[in-house]
């Protein structure tokens, strides 16, 4: 709480996915079938060191086009904290994903919903529940 | 990609943990057993609407303790990417909790592993496994 924080995001990389749009887009991860890329910028490659096919991974990324002012859908009738829609505060997607292939400087997932071009935040180790 | 992205969070709230610091807080936040609180600022309370105790909540946060330049485990003997440590160049964690309890502007919940002051980013309903 105390003074001011780097509260600044920095792309590691960003997605190639075969929706264009978020109307194209599916409502989830766990609802797309098509794989998308994660590329990777070269500054942060060596953080994918180790990463296989058949891994279950989280993705964190950046949905750049939300709306951020919304705490209320109307839609659902309740809190924006209680939807996994894209528009809210912080416009942070987590999706879990299968890993099909690794690249050079990417990685081919299947069960990733953001639209292509999206900005890359994280990846980490899925928990399995 | 194109031109300037407002990549900046706004942190909705922050976390009330027995853990004061990285050492004393378990590995990861499944492993927590004790309840934390997560205080809302009053301007993101709307987007709580709907939150009742028993529900599964992923809860995101900004471990500003972290160190954002480690790409590599040396412990672990891999890629930052394979692993959930808080230092990553985006330091967010995510957590499944359970909500305890919701007071006035605050959920208490059980699955935190933050430590007590960390900023809250976002809460999205779990997805079942």
């Amino acid at each position: 709480m105390e003074g001011e924080r780097d509260l600044k995001l920095r792309p590691i990389g960003f997605i190639v996915s075969p929706y264009k749009t978020m109307e194209e887009a599916p409502r989830q991860g766990f609802l797309s079938r098509q794989p998308s890329r994660i590329v990777i910028y070269e500054a942060y490659r060596k953080g994918l060191d180790g990463i296989k096919a058949g891994m279950e991974l989280d993705v964190l990324y950046w949905m750049d086009r939300a709306e951020r002012e919304r705490l209320y859908s109307e839609g659902k009738g309740r809190g924006v904290f209680l939807t996994r829609s894209p528009h809210r505060p912080n416009p942070i997607g987590v999706s879990t994903v299968k890993v099909l292939e690794v690249g050079d400087g990417e990685v081919v997932v299947r069960g990733l919903d953001a639209i292509d071009g999206t900005p890359v935040l994280d990846i980490k180790p899925a928990i399995k529940g």
